[in-house]
């Protein structure tokens, strides 16, 4: 460290103060969604724009690309310092390189987008959204045009989110995926009939629903004393400082499966936070790397671990305890009533075997529409058309098909495929941790998590943004994310 | 306003962004107290020291020192605007008078002396506090002299929590105070053992408390969509923002009064809080004028109407519905049971008789130590000499005597007078308020409290910082604050 220039120091105690003020509107925006009164709305919006206005203002000052420029020059740096140049280099040509006319046009298109989408959907009349997205469209090709790309627009887009991530890739991941799931649905849900949806059905007290799930995300080894978890309408995982990861999930007190595989979910990203390098926090070395990856912590915990027969055969008794009624059934009973599989509608509602589905749709028609290969006006056809494909059900309305989603409204385009690639990356995870830890199995039935834990921490959680996230799955798992590992998980589960 | 200067709009632009950041902390403050994680609190204390600098840094640049005279100089302020000005010139003097120097010794010795305190405290060894004390000492008054004063040193110490206080006036209400109480003591104690101290001796679920006390805190006109109520060690009233006004309380499940009596005098704070003026928040005609007026509210609610006969009479029946059993007893029994009178060493255990004495005692101290007529060596002499005339007891201890109290440590001297100032004033503006409502006590025996609140919404809350507290009081009840209508109020009630 001695050999890095000033400049470093200059960076670093800026990101840091960065962090805390991006920390400190986390503890706002975790507020808000928890227990805000409501006549608080207006005064906590102007905290949280004057933050986010001073963390822009002191990362893309002038003087912040000057010191890039001189840790460059001298290139003497090497481990987390490396790691924190290399990321703040890409932060600060990201925020710099659109206009503020652009920034500014695009803030008010989606404030806009936001209220227009909200009423098309509720009458499902896409032609009342189009106008807006039409225009969405055009900035967020600006946007990628601003940003740069090489071979396809939309890979600046996906970018943002997911750094490194080429079209070409997932397009080619994806045209794998998609038509193997579809020849999967049609027996997964004859094997899913085989159990009666309503095999659970009863009433489970949501303390009781505390209780068990608190027991469950401490064995897996969430810090208690580190976190908390509290209840929301949509759950969520934040984090608001090293030792401070808070998560929240809600409860159905007539389906305990709703707030357990919440918190598993949360609790997934929890641990990924709660592993990052503390005195990084905040900075590139101590930050998760993309949504894709974090995605992947989050489905392993809900779906490998929590979805498994060992899981239930491990936690019955635990869950007996606090469910009465529960023990009438056996272990495998109510892990098979967690593995429902029936294609649907709306993708916030999918199961575990279709979801994929519904993601590569919308990668497909992103895709299209910012590489200029489908007009807006075009959109509720395609929809329509590839949700035959990919799902084999005919959308009855636009409310139910190409207008379900926030996303587009808010301008976010390129974020859905990190969902499926957090599914085909846990599988890839899951299955390499099995491969090097042969006694893995036998440990998931005991209920025993921490080797499991460890192994993720080493290779995972601790390398922060030291690689991009291809490179990270290489480095884990032998090779870069393939559809594959998921397939068979998913035949071995659900067929 | 159109005939105010362009710089009075650059002040109220950084007063406000001032008060965004001061409640932001607040948040981050209210998280703190109320379910923060443990592994939280080195981060949350880098948050908290960098926002309160910036505020620091906001309010004394030296721009805002021309920016008030050019405002000063025009002179065209009215209304809200000269509230503000006056506010903000008193606030930047203060700040601005004392040497960084003397504000970081400040600061280092206070840290200092909270362990220092602790330790002697838990071995009741005031030679062990000695040192830092007189350390203390000397830089308030060091800090005195920087502020200014002009026939007393203390004074300007006590105008930083009440602005205008004097020594000779509040010296002259405690001289008539203390006497005339401690000649009470003994009939109080005599009456309140007609009543067993056990009478309501019972289990009181904590869910129960809760339904309860949100009753009477919505029946007083608590405001719960710009507010909410939590759990503490220490009960508190936290304002966060116009809108957002919080308060804390703690359980006892053996003694429902705990709770209850903690959510009144929290929520008279909060009423203060949701009836100052909320385009004004944070700026000086939007903020509480004194500490020694908001005691008056928090006093008001908990003891003039929630210790009284009439209350019990209105919320027996709804308090029976919560607490099976209370139906045993009459309103009046429950009421006299929340009057026990029992002298006693600690000042936050003291019952509403005796509590005002050991105030008296503190005041005394600090304004000898502080004028040079004590010194610090003879602090606990001094201390045990006047609980004995103050309240009849002996100090067995100096834990149970001069060291009780965090206040010293921290270098909060000037602070505890406003104590009982509010139960003066509380006792002084229910007397105004009955003589301006003949039919007030009709309204309160049928929990009909909003014509008592409106009427201080009038005389207090809307007020802000627009008069100093002894002019508010002139105004509201027709003279400055006196003696006499609390020992009046103590005599009815207690006698």
């Amino acid at each position: 460290m001695s050999a890095l220039p000033p400049a470093y120091s200059h960076l670093r105690a800026r990101f840091r103060e960065a962090a805390l003020l991006r920390s400190t509107e986390g503890v706002l925006g975790w507020d808000q969604e928890t227990g805000m009164p409501a006549k608080a709305v207006a005064w906590r919006a102007g905290q949280m724009s004057y933050l986010s206005g001073q963390v822009h203002r002191l990362t893309t000052a002038p003087e912040v690309g000057a010191w890039l420029a001189a840790c460059e020059a001298q290139g003497t740096a090497s481990g987390a310092a490396a790691v924190n140049l290399r990321g703040w280099r890409r932060d600060y040509d990201r925020e710099t390189k659109l206009p503020a006319e652009l920034v500014e046009e695009f803030s008010l298109t989606t404030s806009a987008g936001m209220h227009a989408w909200a009423a098309a959907r509720k009458a499902s009349d896409f032609a009342a959204f189009q106008p807006v997205l039409e225009k969405l469209v055009r900035l967020c090709q600006e946007k990628a045009d601003h940003l740069g790309w090489t071979s396809c627009r939309y890979d600046a887009l996906m970018d943002i989110y997911e750094p490194g991530a080429r079209s070409a890739d997932i397009g080619a991941l994806f045209a794998d995926l998609g038509p193997r799931i579809a020849a999967m649905i049609g027996p997964a849900v004859e094997k899913a009939k085989s159990q009666p949806a309503d095999l659970l059905a009863g009433h489970y007290p949501i303390a009781a629903q505390q209780a068990f799930n608190r027991e469950v995300a401490e064995a897996i080894g969430f810090d208690f004393e580190a976190g908390r978890i509290d209840t929301t309408t949509h759950p969520f995982c934040t984090g608001l400082g090293p030792g401070d990861t808070r998560l929240t999930t809600r409860y159905d007190e007539a389906d305990f499966f709703s707030s357990l595989y919440g918190v598993l979910h949360e609790a997934g990203h929890g641990l990924y936070d709660q592993g990052l390098p503390a005195d990084e926090w905040g900075l590139p070395a101590g930050e998760a790397v993309s949504l894709g990856i974090h995605e992947s912590q989050s489905r392993l915990w809900e779906n490998h671990i929590g979805g498994s027969d060992a899981f239930w055969r491990h936690w019955h008794p635990r869950a007996s305890h606090h469910f009465a009624g529960l023990n009438a059934f056996t272990p495998e009973q109510v892990a098979a009533a967690a593995r429902q599989v029936s294609p649907s509608f709306i993708r916030v509602e999918a199961d575990e075997v279709t979801y994929d589905q519904h993601i590569i749709l919308r990668f497909q028609l992103e895709r299209s529409l910012i590489n200029g290969d489908l007009a807006v006006r075009d959109v509720p056809e395609a929809w329509n058309a590839g949700f035959r494909e990919l799902l084999g059900l005919t959308v009855p309305d636009d409310a139910r098909g190409c207008l379900q989603d926030i996303h587009w409204s808010m301008g976010s385009l390129g974020y859905f495929c990190t969902y499926s690639l957090g599914n085909l990356n846990a599988s890839q995870l899951m299955r390499a941790a099995r491969g090097a830890m042969p006694s893995l199995d036998a440990d998931l039935e005991r209920g025993v998590y921490q080797n499991l834990l460890a192994w993720l921490r080493t290779h995972i959680h601790s390398a922060g943004r030291s690689l991009d996230p291809q490179d990270l799955m290489v480095q884990a798992t032998g090779g870069p994310t393939r559809a594959e590992y998921h397939l068979d998980y998913l035949k071995d589960k659900f067929l």
